[in-house]
C-alpha cells in the first residue's frame, strides 16, 4: 500500500459535522487543518440517497428545529434553506390493533393514561433541570438517578399500560434504544440538553422534527468540505494515533511554531500535526490505537457509551396518497416494529415519500435480515397505517446503522446506568494534543446536527484560544 | 516493519488461558494451530510478579475451588500443585469507622441486616436457577429482569443501610463494579454459571477463592505454551482480521485440506488460516477490525460487555504479622476505598502478604493516579483493619488492569440492563470461519480461569467435532 505523508498544525479525524465544522473554524482562526476521512464521501451519519427526478431521501439525520442556533446559522451561512416538515393533516396511532387518528403530540388515550403522562412528562422536565449540562459528572447527588433505568422509573411513575407504551415510544424515538437501555440521569441530561421539553423532542411543528434542509442534510458538509478544498482526505480510515505530551506543554507555543508531537495513522495517508480533533462517535473513537493508551476515565467512557440501534426506511410513491385522506403521514405505533413514521416528500410534494423508523429492539432485530425480508416487515406496518395503497411503493430505500462499520448505530450514543459520574469525565476533556468533538459531546443539543456542529467549533477553539 | 507469514490450519488470538486451552486441545485432536499474542508474554488475565527470594505474587486470577473442574484438572495434567488459601483466624469487618472481629462468610451485623441479607441471597438464588446458563437470550420471561439494574433490586429487598452495605460489597467483589453498573439478570446468570450460590463465591475455604496455585497460576498458561512450542508467537498485536463465508463452508471439508478463508493480520506477522479462534475479552475482540464487518448482533454485544475495574495491590511485610493477633488477613470494608483484602503469603508462609482489592468505583478513582498516591490509599486502609504494623511494608506491588491496554480492566466483562435478551446470542455464536473463546463465553464458570479453560476446549471443538 502506498503511504500518503501529510504535515498540518492540527489533524481532524472525521468528516462528519463535527469534524468539518472544527476544520472550517480553524481555518476562519487562520490555522491549517487537515481532515481524514475513513468513508469516500463527507457527512458522517447524514447521507443523502438519489431517487431519481433530481430528487433525495436522507438516510441519517435530517431535522432542525428552533432553538438549534448553530445548525440554523451555519445552513443559512452555506447558502441552503430550509422548509416546514410535512405535518398538515391528522396523525394515526396504532395500540392492540386498532388505528386511529387524532391531532397534535400526544395520541387520544384514555383520560387516567393521559393524565399519567402528562404528570411524568413534567416531573421528568422538573428533574431534568437540575442537571448541569457541562458537567453532571461532578452532581453526585444525582448517583440515585444514574443508578436506575429509564424503566424502573417508568413503572413507578405510570401504572396504566398505554401510558408505559407511550414512554416507550418517547425513549425509542429520542435514542434509537428501549427504557431498559438508558440511564435515567442520560435520559434528563439529553432532555435538559435539548431545552428541557421531551415533547418538543418529539414535536414536528415547533419542535426538533420543525424543517427540512433542501435539497438534504449532507449538502452542509459537502458545502463545508468544498470550501476546505484539499484539505479533505477521504477514502483513508484512521487506525492510530500516535501521541506525546511536549515538556512544557504545546498550549503555550504560537501556532505556527514547535514540534509535532501527534500522528494520526490511517491505512495509505499518515498526518503529523501539532494538535488533533478526534470527531467520531466515543463508541467508534474507542476501537482506535492510541500510543499510549488512553487514560481509564477516557477508555471507561469509550467503552459504555453505546450507539442507538436504528433502520431508517423510505417507501417512495407516485404521490403521497395519505394527504388526500386528510392524514398527516406522521403515526406512531406501540405493536410496532415500525415505531415512527413521517411524511418525507421532498419540498414540491413529489413523489410521496413515507419514512418509517424501525428503533432499538425492533431495528436489532432488522439489522441482520437480508434487505428483502426487512422491507416486507415495514411495508406490512405500513399498510397498518396507512391503508393497502401504501402496500406497493415505486421504490424502497433503507439503511441499517448498526450495521455501518464507520458508525456502528445511530441516532448517537447513550449511556446505560452507572456511568456518568464516574466517567462523563471522559467524554471531553482533552487527552494531551488529543481533543473531542463529535454530537455526543456538547452541551447544548447533544446528539443532534446542531451540537455536531458547536463541538466542532468548541473543540477548534480548544486549540486556537487566543487566535 | 518486516512481515512474518504464517500459515497453519487454526490461528488462535490470544495466548490466554482460554487460547492456549484451545490450541492444546486442537494440538490433542491433531489439528495444527499456531497462537498469536500481543503481549511479550502469556497468561493474559493471570499474572506472576517475582517479589524476591524466589517467591512470588499474582497480580492477576488466582483462585480456585471446587466445582471449577476444568481448571482443577488442567493444573494436575501440567504437574502442578494447588495449597489451600491462607485463612484462618479471626476476619475483620468494618462499616462507619468502627473496625470488628467475626468468624465464617457474612459478618456480624445488626439482626435485623443480616436476616434481610440472608432473605436476599436466598431470593437471590431462586431467581437464579431459573436462568438457562447456556441461552439466557431465548428466556424472553425474563425480560423484567434485564431491565433493572442490581441497585434498584437490591434497594427494595434489602432497606436497613448495613444489609445494602453487604449487597454491594458483594457485587464489588464478584464483578469488580458497583450494584448501579449491573443487569439484574446478568448479576443472576453469573451466580448460576457460577453453582447457584452467592455466598460460595464469596467464600474462601470451600468457596471460589478455596485454594492457590503453587508458584502462581500464570505457570499455567506457560506450560501450556511450552508443549505448544513455537507455535506460540509472543509481542504480535493483532489488529485486523480478513474472512470469508466459503461457498458450501469450510466446515464440511477434512482438516488439512482446502482453501485458508482467514487471514489475522498482527503488527509484523500475518497468518492465514483454515478457521480462528478469538480468545479476547469481548470489549477487547471488539476493538479489531473485521473485513467484512461483524453482523449486528456480534458488535452490539462487543460495543455493550463492559470490563470491570480492579486494582489488585499487595503490601509484602517479613512476616504476616497479623496471625499472631489471631487474625486471617481477611477484612471487608464498607468505609473503603479498599473494599477486601486477603492473606496471600506464598505456602511457606513467608514473606507476609496482604492482597487489598480497589474495585468498582474505588478502582476507577484510583487508575490514573500516580502509583505513590495509589500506593498510601491502600496502606491507610490497611493500618485502619490491621494496626500500625501495616503501614510500612518492604514492598508494594500493584496491577491496575483498566490501564492495561490488552485487557482494558477486570476481573472481566459484564453486561449492563437491556442487554442479554437482544445481545446475548452474540457472545458465542461462531462467525462464519470465526469461532468465540475467552472467560466470558463459558456456561459454567463464567469469568473464572475454569471457565476460559471450557471456552477454549469448546472453541477447539466447534471447529474439529469429528476428530
Amino acid at each position: 500500500m502506498s503511504e500518503e505523508r501529510v504535515e498540518a498544525e492540527v489533524v481532524v479525524v472525521g468528516a462528519g459535522l463535527a469534524g468539518l465544522s472544527a476544520a472550517r473554524e480553524l481555518k476562519r482562526l487562520g490555522v491549517d487543518a487537515v481532515v481524514v476521512e475513513a468513508r469516500d464521501r463527507v457527512g458522517g451519519r447524514t447521507l443523502n440517497e438519489p431517487i431519481g427526478g433530481g430528487e433525495i431521501v436522507e438516510l441519517g439525520g435530517q431535522w432542525v428545529g428552533p432553538g438549534q442556533d448553530h445548525a440554523l446559522e451555519l445552513i443559512a451561512e452555506l447558502g441552503l434553506e430550509t422548509f416546514p416538515t410535512w405535518c398538515e393533516g391528522k396523525n394515526v396511532f396504532e395500540r392492540s390493533g386498532r388505528a386511529r387518528t387524532y391531532s397534535g403530540t400526544i395520541p387520544k388515550l384514555n383520560p387516567v393514561s393521559l393524565a399519567e403522562v402528562g404528570v411524568a412528562l413534567k416531573r421528568l422536565e422538573k428533574m431534568a433541570s437540575k442537571v448541569d449540562v457541562s458537567q453532571p459528572w461532578v452532581q453526585t447527588d444525582l448517583a440515585r438517578w444514574d443508578s436506575e433505568t429509564f424503566a424502573t422509573w417508568a413503572r413507578r411513575n405510570a401504572r396504566t399500560p398505554a401510558a408505559r407504551d407511550l414512554l416507550r415510544l418517547a425513549i425509542q424515538a429520542v435514542w434509537a434504544a428501549e427504557p431498559e437501555d438508558v440511564s435515567l440521569l442520560h435520559a434528563l441530561f439529553y432532555v435538559q440538553s435539548s431545552g428541557g421539553s421531551l415533547e418538543k423532542m418529539l414535536d414536528a411543528e415547533g419542535g426538533a422534527q420543525d424543517s427540512r434542509v433542501v435539497g438534504g442534510t449532507q449538502l452542509i458538509s459537502e458545502r463545508m468540505a468544498a470550501e476546505l478544498g484539499d484539505a479533505v482526505h477521504l477514502g483513508f480510515p484512521v487506525r492510530r494515533i500516535r501521541w506525546r505530551e511536549m515538556p512544557g506543554g504545546v498550549e503555550d507555543q504560537p501556532l505556527g511554531t514547535g514540534p509535532h508531537p501527534v500522528t494520526v495513522e490511517a491505512d495509505g495517508l499518515t498526518v503529523s500535526a501539532r494538535a488533533a480533533v478526534v470527531a467520531l462517535p466515543p463508541a467508534v473513537a474507542g476501537r482506535l490505537e492510541y500510543d499510549p493508551v488512553m487514560p481509564s476515565v477516557r477508555d471507561g467512557l469509550t467503552q459504555r457509551m453505546v450507539q442507538g440501534t436504528v433502520v431508517k426506511c423510505h417507501a417512495i410513491y407516485d404521490e403521497p396518497f395519505w394527504r388526500a385522506e386528510g392524514l398527516s403521514g406522521q403515526a406512531t405505533s406501540a405493536d410496532g416494529p415500525v415505531s415512527v413514521t413521517f411524511d418525507n416528500s421532498p419540498p414540491s410534494g413529489s413523489p410521496g415519500v413515507l419514512l418509517a423508523f424501525l428503533e432499538g429492539n425492533a431495528a436489532r432485530a432488522a439489522t441482520d435480515l437480508p434487505p428483502e425480508e426487512r422491507q416486507q416487515i415495514v411495508l406490512d406496518c405500513l399498510v397498518r397505517l396507512f391503508g393497502p395503497k401504501a402496500a406497493k411503493p415505486e421504490k424502497f430505500v433503507d439503511k441499517a446503522w448498526a450495521a455501518d462499520e464507520f458508525a456502528r448505530g445511530c441516532y448517537g450514543g447513550y449511556l446505560p446506568t452507572g456511568a456518568w459520574l464516574m466517567y462523563g469525565a471522559g467524554l471531553r476533556a482533552p487527552v494531551g494534543p488529543l481533543h473531542w468533538a463529535g454530537a455526543e459531546t456538547a452541551t447544548v443539543n447533544a446528539g443532534y446536527m446542531d451540537g455536531a456542529i458547536s463541538s466542532g467549533i468548541r473543540a477548534a477553539r480548544e486549540i486556537a484560544p487566543g487566535t
